[in-house]
């Protein structure tokens, strides 16, 4: 029997669980579905449930599990997670380890994503890589100088939480104007229901309920509305990155998830924003 | 003879030389005036001179030179500076090495900060440094996981120059909104005249020639505007830390250098907007 290894992605929610092989290759998939107004044990329980049904008949050698959120790493813990309120303090490793009998490693989803981009992916071999992975919310993971940078207390690389807005909204993270508001799932929701109040096909989509990707094909098919909403929030976007670029002066920033469907609707903005506004040197060197 | 060695700051509108003892006590001190709209060579050489005068009569083992802007450490290159906007890669080792037969060596001057404050200042022993000098301009620089972060083109740690207003004033390094723009000296002024407009007292400041110093006077002895403006500034400075804090999660942010006029004045309000806006577990672990 092959050798493999599980993946869990735990997002604000959905949870994403993948069974691959030693060569990276995907064998077989799942999701389930997370309530974050439920107890963590709850949740968790699921996706316990979920990941045995899928590790049933294989020899798996271990999981590895990505949160939204302060995780520290060394104990396998999730402290704190914006998105997830309920889950303060939580240990992931120890629960879904007791329950599968398996190793289990657990670090900030987009540690793990800069791991994999740096490794295998679109920042293969650079030294220094900044991930955004944006979704529900926005993450940050930094590789700098070829390693994780995790800071003082395991809490470095929360990008979406950069402040680009003096007066912004309320960020549930006791912030506000954070990037993750106008960028993340409900801050680009938002952004379109401001830019376009006053348009017919507005109701019309939200009828059919506004998500990103129904706001992305409006996008594309004209509506000017929806236009203006990703330019909105690709300007924001930007303005994050040219901090990013101006402070750590990376080589690649790698900027994934959820953003995959909008694309360049987004990332024209933010790209134009970055090389309109960001110091010469570092915003020449960059690839984003 | 002792042996010194000579430690040069090239700021935006002026150099200060120190020479010190191995101890790092200060034995001479000059300064020299720049004119920012002067060719570089010029200024250089009157700094060379100064130098000149300085090192007469001493036994010294080399120079030092901190710059502020883009520095191409290994080559001793000042390749751009936002202050000095006629200095564009001036070899400045090569020059004073060959004025002054002695080696030199130069860097960004935050990271020469960084470096000392690290050594043998307010961050000693932390791993996780980040530097803000604020001056003519707002320099940064960063020690990460306990060595210098110079970033993919030795550009990194520019945080006066992360937008911390979106639609914000103009910057010349071709930005917007940088956090220089209301922490550094023009910036403070600008506040300043704004947040005074209406009031006898600041024609009387500035009648006198407004400057951060007489500002930070007027601010303790009671004048509302003046108080304002420190306020508005500290908020601004506090909203850059935010995102150093949430991104990077240090152990100790060091404020210095032309800062320290102000005092309080400026880091009460920023250490204010840090706690109540930075995400909990890094604003709990940063000292400031």
């Amino acid at each position: 029997m092959k050798e493999c290894a599980l993946g869990i992605d735990i997002g604000g929610t959905s949870a994403k669980l993948v069974l691959a092989d030693r060569r990276m290759r995907a064998l077989r998939r799942a999701a389930v579905p997370i309530d974050p107004r439920a107890p963590w044990r709850e949740a968790l329980g699921r996706i316990a449930d979920g990941a045995a049904a899928l590790l049933r008949g294989r020899g798996v050698v271990g999981i590895g599990v990505g949160c939204a959120g302060c995780v520290d790493a060394s104990r396998g813990v999730l402290r704190f997670s914006p998105n997830l309120p309920r889950w303060r303090r939580v240990p992931c490793a120890e629960f879904l380890s007791a329950r599968l009998g398996l190793p289990c490693v657990v670090d900030n989803d987009v540690n793990m994503m800069a791991l994999g981009e740096q490794r295998h992916g679109a920042a293969r071999g650079a030294r220094n890589v900044c991930c955004v992975a944006i979704g529900t919310g926005v993450g940050g993971g930094l590789i700098l100088d070829g390693k994780l940078h995790r800071g003082a207390s395991m809490s470095a690389g929360e990008l979406g939480h950069i402040p680009v807005e003096p007066d912004g909204i309320e960020c549930p993270c006791g912030g506000r104007g954070c990037l993750e508001r106008y960028v993340g799932k409900d801050g680009i929701l938002r952004l379109a229901r401001l830019a376009m109040w006053s348009e017919v096909v507005a109701r019309f989509l939200v009828a059919g309920g506004l998500t990103p990707e129904r706001l992305a094909a409006a996008a594309r098919s004209g509506v000017p509305g929806a236009r203006r909403a990703w330019e909105d929030a690709g300007r924001y976007l930007g303005l994050g990155l040219v901090g990013l670029v101006n402070l750590l002066n990376p080589d690649v920033i790698v900027v994934g998830a959820g953003a995959r469907a909008a694309g360049g609707l987004l990332l024209g903005p933010a790209r134009r924003v970055v090389r309109e506004r960001a110091l010469a040197i570092p915003a020449r060197h960059v690839r984003i």
